[in-house]
């Protein structure tokens, strides 16, 4: 070729690589202390279990015939009815018909884009939000305007008229929140910001995408209502409902198998199913399968408690050492589960200059916050991971970190 | 909501069912003689080997928290170098920087799609082609033009001008071939052929989607070079090559692992390495770690050597049953390796009328062929699959379907 840029999409100039991803490749260096990742903690993987499950699907001919072959784009069946059950825990009354198996919800984030977005279109986002839903949405090519769950002082008719602006036709097309210990600040949306949420989708009568990647991991307090769930109650079906539920096995069994899902209105479904054969036909049939082995008959909940019992020891060290040693003008967010502690420093500090000074001095690593931003502010602001390391070691980084501040 | 219908994005109107997959779960019926999967025997999936493989990689704890965990989203570095000594093989000049690991070829398609095409550009394409081709690329509101290989009159400005007229910009932006065995056609692109294609998109300046989802299932003759070792040789690198390889171990090994990859200029891997990152992340770190097992070592030749021996006796089966059945008026394909032949009906008949009697009548399926052409045309031409019954169902299949036809 003798040049590939007029070749590619208008759409390409809006993909950019993760700072987090290419960061963590640097950070693997030994002897950093690495609040990054924000990836689980391996030592939680039910190893073991998975090496049975793997065996015994693959033990007998049917089986194996399944686990290796092309399967239906909605997914396995048996796993659909399980999470189907799940989410009936969780509130919201879905049937195996409600729910997609994609690969991780980042899958689900950009089946999402692809569905909804037509290039110039609104995407109401808070800021900061997760990277990684700002990565899969851009490349649909929309616009992004910000809703502050706790402090709005917006009408919905500001998010229309801002919306219509962009180009004919434009409109605001989803809400996308995080509403339990968000990526990255740690947040959790109160039970009243829930509402104000779901009224104002309703004035502008566009869906809710509900990521509860986190959910599961709660340390603290009691469980708030999933967005869906309250909104299933309001409409009176799930099929009626706008709010399109993102979950995973992510955060709560393994990454590594690539299994997460969509619970919403049949409607939704059925068109994400159609994304789903044209994307890459289905999620991989023996990685379900073997995700049905993981959670059933009570073990889904068996490792969500060993889960909560390993990161709340490691949270409450990040905090007690934050609280100890780091000097006055830092504050920080007192997450109630999940896997990440939101920091901001100074006003006139930026995180991206303390980071270098923080890997170089101190061999301490953490991901500045303006990544997280549409607009690439936050300059002031940190994201510290308490996922990985070992106790001991998070009051080590902490040390060190609060050592640079001082 | 109110209605779905005014939150869906403009594309969301070019989304449509495969009729294949539809069709499949209709074809599952006890006592149907299906000639329609065109997925590959199960018998020949490796599920001992699978077994073991997956036990060995989360044997020990390293292993086991790397096969679990988020991993890069370029792939597995061991198996992209095995896919790099495997193109090697093929005559071209690659390095594991040249490949990205994607699920199953059907991502590669949806990924350079997402890269290249802006609405209204022009995707050239064979009538018929792939019918998953057309739903991934169809998501980027592409026209199509159509190449004839084997019998074109057409110049190289006719494309560009036709292209030129559908909007401001709008440009060809890639050709698209299956040059192996194709699906559904069998066929196979001449040497002389190849040089064409080639010409053709060097004087458009655009890139070759090389699909060589069944290149290794040769049946007889002697291999042709893959598009993309001709024009590395031609260009002097694969680097400033203009062809885009996608393969997939899905045909050879099982697709139920969803592994397949691109082979490119480091330029076209770099960017669809960060579609990777926004669309799902990574391909499943274990399905690659076993995937890198079960063909390293010698391995993936065996493989190969047991299907081609085993569909040869397949295709065998067919080809001498329609010899010896098919009433005058009916014409089909010789493939020399893959999965298919096309038939073709006499002008005016319907392959979707005789799929319905087909299956009332004589308990048989295929597939009708228009849903093959980006145009609905080719009313009268089948697709019948040899892959997954036995040489006596063959043979009584065809004979069936003949005596519907006589």
């Amino acid at each position: 070729m003798s040049s590939w840029q007029p070749i590619y999409a208008r759409r390409a100039e809006r993909m950019k690589a993760s700072e987090i991803r290419e960061l963590l490749k640097l950070l693997e260096r030994p002897g950093v202390i690495s609040f990054a990742g924000g990836i689980p903690d391996p030592e939680l993987f039910p190893a073991a279990a998975a090496t049975q499950a793997y065996g015994e699907v693959l033990a007998d001919q049917a089986g194996a015939s399944a686990a290796l072959q092309y399967s239906v784009s909605e997914g396995y069946a048996p796993l659909r009815e399980w999470i189907a059950g799940h989410m009936a825990g969780r509130g919201v009354p879905a049937s195996a018909d409600n729910i997609l198996i994609t690969s991780g919800s980042q899958q689900a984030l950009d089946f999402l884009g692809k569905l909804l977005l037509t290039p110039g279109d609104t995407a109401l986002v808070t800021a900061p939000t997760y990277l990684g839903a700002l990565q899969a949405f851009s490349a649909y090519e929309p616009r992004y305007d910000v809703i502050r769950p706790h402090a709005s002082n917006r009408t919905p008719a500001s998010y229309a008229d801002e919306a219509a602006k962009a180009t004919s036709g434009a409109r605001v097309k989803f809400a996308y929140v995080v509403p339990d210990f968000a990526n990255p600040t740690g947040d959790t949306l109160s039970l009243a910001a829930r509402g104000d949420i779901l009224d104002l989708a309703a004035e502008l009568d566009v869906p809710v995408l509900e990521d509860s990647a986190y959910s599961a991991l709660r340390l603290e307090g009691d469980e708030l209502p999933a967005l869906q769930a309250i909104d299933a109650g309001r409409s009176g079906s799930l099929d009626r409902s706008r709010v399109i539920y993102l979950g995973t096995f992510s955060k709560t069994v393994a990454p590594g198998l690539r299994v997460g899902w969509v619970c919403a209105s049949r409607a939704i479904i059925g068109r994400l199913v159609l994304i789903k054969q044209a994307s890459d036909l289905n999620v991989s049939a023996i990685n379900q399968m073997v995700m049905h082995r993981l959670v059933e008959g009570g073990r889904h909940a068996e490792l969500i408690a060993t889960a909560r019992a390993h990161y709340r020891r490691k949270r409450d060290a990040m905090l007690g050492s934050l609280e100890a040693e780091m000097p006055s003008g830092v504050s920080w967010t007192r997450p109630e589960g999940g896997l990440f502690v939101w920091a901001t420093l100074p006003e006139s500090m930026s995180g991206a200059a303390l980071l270098e000074r923080a890997v170089e001095e101190a061999k301490v690593a953490f991901v500045p916050g303006a990544a997280f931003f549409h607009d690439g502010s936050g300059a002031n602001t940190i994201r510290l991971s308490y996922s990985l390391p070992q106790e001991p070691t998070i009051a080590e980084g902490i040390g060190r970190l609060a050592a640079l501040l001082r």
